[in-house]
């Protein structure tokens, strides 16, 4: 887990997200409820869109886009109060789907740890090609990644 | 407080529905969140409405039902595992919008208590009548309520 | 309504914080479900005591800081993506509890608005009274409003 | 997955609780908010657990019950007002941890399934052997499960 948190904190492709904790977060066990997280996650993603000026993509009338599957483990809680970086870094894209890694960070304390792939779907709920300038946007991280990878093993 | 208790729990048009509470109803105080309750209320609006068969009006094409105001007290916290009665009933009714009482409680304490007014609007927000059948149940259960009264005071 | 809002926006003593709007906080109406209003107002207290150096009473062996009562009303929608102003700005203070005035704003645009009263507790759930300093710092705020009123009607 | 939740529907151990949608569980894309499939999947386990008459050790001075990891696959859309069918299944059981797998149906057709390990720590965060009571009924359920499956192979 340690090293794939280490390349998403040092990817030239990962997107970056402060989140801070209010008590609505949390439960009677006194740390964040374990589903929040996943909220955390979703928060991201979105910030990450709107600043690849693609946020209108969650607006339009012919596309759908859903959580297909996703893999969270939790390593340590999170406390009220807690200031949280959250990361998104696109990981693989097919044609109807892309898949993103995830981290929870305090400072740098790798505190939760998500694989998260999202469909797109039709407006009649049937999977179909992920917007084209979205694919191409997405491509480009990749291959920003893929240079940067090659780069530091020269 | 406890006199307009005890007149809802009393009341013949008084709904009364159970919820239990789990975890992620509760915050690092140890106690259920206090928008919580709110929903709480919420769900057992929804219920009245579909034991009174009017639970279609909530997926019409022509109406949109939203809180127009709510007024909430609470009196005692509320435990995880808590086994709520959560009470609703209607006391008063305009044209394009009626108003109910509701209450939260663990056997006969009274946790919270609620005034909230429901708005009926069009699909472009603006305000409109109520739907007839709608309505006519409502004015039906504050009826009830009234001749309840008289025969009470008699 | 507007003249309080008007009166918030412009008073000396009134906290703002921006808050955005996710997916996770509306409901398939297609706005802001209303319990998470009371949650964005929360938010706004926390970030008002953090800004006023008090947020360590919130987790305090003392103390325990608990909603008495909320009014809320609901003017218009919040949508996704909305970025939202939200304020808080104290109206009044008692030996055990203080009431805050908050507003909800898109813009210049009044959303929502709500009356809040926090009771401080003891550990056993008795009322206390307020923590000293958390107290002068309120009446410091209710006396910058007062004055600044005198001025404004000499 | 079609496999794994015919035999979880048909499995011996398998617990079943009812868990109705209200809107407060809705996004705007009219849908349940992913998150909260993982709110229904931890009511039924501590339903479960109820049953078992083992709910006491959540709220017990030297257990702490934690999700260490989840992997959630999302097959439909649930919808408001959905009458849901979640299960629970322990698949595995170790010295501090113990794995169920749930999944969620409207009447036979698998909306969503999960596979999520419980860790048991102490009041200090440390991993704990699980409390003895509850690691014997959680062998019971395996071992049943064992013979039943090998009565069917007969």
């Amino acid at each position: 887990m340690s090293q794939s948190a280490n390349s998403a904190q040092s990817s030239v492709n990962c997107f970056r997200f402060p989140i801070r904790v209010y008590i609505e977060d949390t439960d009677a066990g006194g740390i964040v409820y374990h589903a929040n997280h996943i909220r955390y996650m979703e928060r991201t993603r979105t910030e990450w869109l709107r600043t690849s000026k693609f946020e209108h993509y969650w607006h339009q009338q012919d596309y759908n886009f859903v959580v297909h599957d996703i893999s969270m483990k939790y390593h340590r809680p999170i406390l009220m109060d807690d200031l949280l970086t959250v990361t998104a870094r696109v990981i693989s894209c097919k044609s109807a789907s892309f898949s993103l890694q995830q981290e929870i960070y305090r400072d740098e304390i790798l505190l939760a740890s998500g694989l998260v792939t999202i469909a797109c779907l039709s407006k009649d709920m049937r999977p179909r090609k992920l917007p084209e300038a979205l694919k191409e946007m997405i491509l480009e991280q990749l291959a920003l990644e893929q240079q940067s990878l090659q780069k530091a093993q020269r």
